[in-house]
């Protein structure tokens, strides 16, 4: 497959902003150190550097501090999430109801595995805040009031995917509230945390309900990169130990963790602000683009962190027509439909800015307005 | 947790010829190389140039020839097995039968994901040959008779774990046809493959038969280093669709694939030998020791390959007993009732020799057998 010269469809990271030489450098002289670990398997939990550095970056996200014990390392952030999602549905079999509450549009990797597993999914309505949680309150009753129980709430709480919102501090607090009232557990899945460009960054669920019915997913695959497959859970030691019970995989990567690890460890927080500032530049640059091409044309979200920008198309252009016309000009992007859980068509298309290097954000956002000027002068 | 002196207990590798020095000199120059890979997503395959690499292992020892683009990257050979396992046993909700047929003493990994997906195990005696064949027929009649078809055919020909057992030629063809039979897939398990010592190799099942029926699994955990996690399958290309369909994690680790790669190609066969020849030395060591210390009280195994020795203990000793004993001693070895199908206790122990120093095999077996004693005694 060739790679389109405008390519805005994938949540890529920044290869600009790749360390190279620091990583080669910590990687050679971790390996003589790995010689014993390397030649063990790796246990259930993971490479123990890695899981202390995380429950640091959470401590200093978040003030919480986490016993590292309770950290598992996965294979990306969607190993955990399939391994939670078949914890949390086991026993189906036994005559539950398999069904998950989550925002409409979302992950479509997320989506994908749920439908998979034969999960039910049930949207919530969603806003330039996130998930609405009046509507999260009356789905949850509403399905209470049918007697079903869902399996669990999932949620992209911040820089959500596809849509970039940040759910602000409020939110969060009435969303732990009804996930309480229902006693329903949590999935956070914060892959894109510390993405962050400008304004507040509230506490995640976890932070704000210490109790067992919070699970809390994230991942090194945007602020590092996605070629290393670190990601990672934390929940209450019970649930741990009800989710590890279904690791079958002879557990994580003992090779990636440790050199990763190795770079990040004394370095963490310094390599995420290099990276976020020129992610922020990445994103400014596709927002003043949309802004002269397509100004008068579309409407768009403005995210705060994260690699992704949602567009709402004007209402006469298809999104499979601008596919086309668009492909035509090198330019690839997300059909939106593709988020929503149920696959529904709509205005929408979602653009990734994190991996083409400025210039081709700018000459790729001015193809796509050609695209659509061409659709709508037809 | 503790490792004791003694640690026979798992199928760990060599640390003393794991090539720290090389491996980290090529991973170091292989770094700047991947700035790009490393940045996106891996897709489904995985990278490119083990990809390459493991259809050059295949046909060095096969002579057949694997479409590179026919093989798939796993985290260690367990997620191929699981991945296969998921998409041959998906329609079972459409009321199909969840059955399996393997050797009857098994990998204890794949018999517990196996357990874990609701798979119905159904047996196959063995002897120092592998899997009994006359059995095999046998069990497939038996199971047509009853109007049920299995699913596949799980089989760990080559040095089979744990019984370390080499499934010869004619045996090997016996299969095949058994399997034409009665039309079922077959997945080959070969995550043993090349840690080879001695006498005859014969070929894999995928060699023996050509046609769609096959599915081949193999790794690198033991050729390399577990803590890499990578293992491969290849498969016919309308069978591989389907078992991508389910592969829901975002792709391999392309650090861990590119990186081992790196060091390998160009010397794999040279690394293989070397690492042989001290596991053989080890082998070697244990099997004297055995000699030594248990010649006139137990029976072993005596592998062409692999990292086991499978040893029947006296009648009058149970293997709990002996557990609590040689752990006092400081000697940790496998239950082999963990690795029966339906967890069946037997006078047998599993003894892994690729890890410890020779010393320590020759010092751990004595400890072995003094506790043998002491229980004969007491």
């Amino acid at each position: 497959m060739t790679t389109p010269p405008y390519d805005f469809a994938t949540g890529n990271t920044n290869p600009e902003t790749f360390p190279a030489e620091d990583f080669a450098a910590a990687a050679a002289a971790a390996i003589p150190e790995l010689t014993v670990e390397l030649n063990r398997y790796p246990g259930k939990l993971g490479h123990a550097r890695m899981r202390r550095l995380m429950a640091e970056r959470e401590h200093d996200r978040e003030g919480v501090r986490i016993d590292p014990d309770h950290i598992v390392l996965t294979n990306g952030s969607m190993q955990a999430i399939t391994l939670v999602a078949e914890t949390l549905c086991a026993d189906i079999d036994a005559g539950g109801d398999k069904c998950v509450v989550m925002e409409a549009h979302n992950y479509v990797g997320t989506i994908r595995a749920f439908d998979a597993m034969g999960i039910e999914m049930v949207g919530v309505a969603q806003d330039a805040q996130g998930m609405r949680t009046d509507d999260l309150a009356e789905v949850m009753d509403r399905l209470a009031a049918e007697g079903r129980r869902p399996r669990f709430i999932y949620t992209l709480a911040t820089y959500q995917n596809p849509t970039g919102a940040m759910m602000p501090r409020d939110r969060r607090q009435a969303l732990v509230e009804i996930a309480a009232k229902h006693d329903c557990v949590v999935v956070e899945d914060n892959c894109y945390g510390d993405v962050h460009f400008e304004g507040e960054k509230p506490p995640a669920l976890y932070a704000l309900d210490p109790g067992p019915r919070q699970i809390y997913i994230c991942s090194l695959s945007k602020i590092f990169a996605p070629g290393v497959r670190l990601g990672y859970l934390t929940a209450a030691p019970e649930m741990l130990e009800r989710i590890l019970a279904f690791r079958n995989d002879a557990g994580p990567n003992t090779l990636a963790a440790a050199l990763t690890a190795a770079y990040l460890d004394g370095r963490l927080w310094q390599h995420v602000e290099m990276a976020n500032a020129a992610l922020k530049t990445k994103r400014d640059a596709m927002l003043a683009a949309l802004e002269s091409e397509l100004g008068n044309l579309c409407s768009w979200s403005r995210p705060v962190g994260g690699l992704f920008i949602w567009l709402r198309l004007p209402d006469d252009v298809s999104v499979p027509a601008l596919q086309t016309a668009a492909e035509a000009r090198g330019v690839t992007f997300a059909d939106g439909a593709n988020f929503h859980i149920h696959g529904q068509a709509g205005p929408y298309i979602r653009l990734a800015f994190g991996f083409p290097p400025v210039d081709a954000i700018r000459d790729g956002i001015a193809e796509l307005g050609a695209a659509i000027r061409d659709i709508r002068g037809a």
